[in-house]
């Protein structure tokens, strides 16, 4: 197996951090990943919030779910992914329908920098669960640009620490679809449209 | 530089291609990449879409844009990448406001498909031109399904078999915001929201 899947396979969404903060560089290289995400039409609609302060860092915690400020508020680092859709044209289809594409190439960003991430012993730990317009109070982001998601980054710290729920979910075996399932080899199937979470958990 | 970053560097939209296959086994590990994304809520909407015949592979290559046929049908492996929205759950802001998040996930995974193409030695180069029923016809996609990639898959070849204007592109240096536009320390200034193609660019 080679070396990036082996810690893709390795990666899992850890969410017990060690207290050792992460350098400037490390994180450095972070960006540097998203920077180098390839967009449509090299339009780059992607911008990562980074707290300067004691405060915003607060305020960026405050901002999380509940669920989520159980265990991330002691990630070392906190970052916010954006993305600006007035950056990105839709490409077009022959009928004039429009595919939007701002969301998926900030998806491409945030890949990259999970991959290096991975690559460099990191944690960095996306969270969907967060209240948007409290990430862009932290940061006077203006209202038409949307905040995807909040990393939680750091080294891999004690499972030990977290509650117990936490600490099950930390080494409960990785559920994904079969190869079969995800490719689609000349026919879509039924069997393809099926969600990844059972038949009665559409939109779930 | 670490391994990975330096490879994401190296990695360009690379169009020319060289004619040898890509065997199965290195296939597999690309979708094994795209089936160890993250995704919200462990959905995993993305499906990959692979021609099973020769009349499917041309039925493919005729979906694309007149641009992108000019070179991409010269792969010898294309895919396309679909994202099912109705996996996926949006996730709710404290005032009800949504936030879709199935195109970002689907955005992971082919970041970590061409992360780890990259590491392969393989182009894996997505494309947003191409007409969207089209490639749904081709794969009897249910319409619900959006498609967001073909992909153009295949070992780097000879860029001087490539047309001038395309040849030029593969070797013009690369464009990318400086780090100090991409990452917001503290608070976001009108900088961070001007487009990286420029201030007359907005939707371009």
């Amino acid at each position: 197996m080679p070396e990036l899947l082996r810690a893709l396979t390795e990666r899992r969404a850890q969410r017990a951090f060690a207290p050792e903060p992460v350098s400037d560089e490390l994180l450095g290289l972070l960006w540097q990943a998203v920077s180098l995400a390839p967009s449509h039409g090299n339009t780059q609609p992607t911008r990562i919030l980074v707290p300067a302060t004691a405060e915003q860092r607060k305020a960026l915690d405050d901002a999380l779910s509940e669920g989520n400020r159980g265990w991330a508020t002691a990630a070392p680092v906190l970052a916010a992914l954006a993305s600006i859709p007035e950056h990105s044209k839709p490409a077009e289809n022959r009928d004039g329908t429009l595919r939007e594409l701002w969301a998926f190439n900030s998806g491409i960003a945030l890949g990259n920098l999970m991959a290096q991430g991975t690559e460099l012993g990191l944690i960095a730990h996306p969270m969907a669960g967060f209240d948007e317009p409290s990430v862009r109070a932290v940061f006077g982001v203006p209202g038409d640009v949307r905040i995807l998601a909040v990393i939680a980054i750091g080294y891999p710290g004690d499972p030990s620490t977290l509650p117990p729920d936490l600490r099950e979910k930390e080494t409960a075996p990785r559920q994904r679809l079969p190869l079969d399932r995800l490719v689609v080899r000349g026919q879509w199937t039924e069997q393809h449209g099926e969600s990844a979470r059972g038949p009665g958990k559409r939109r779930g």
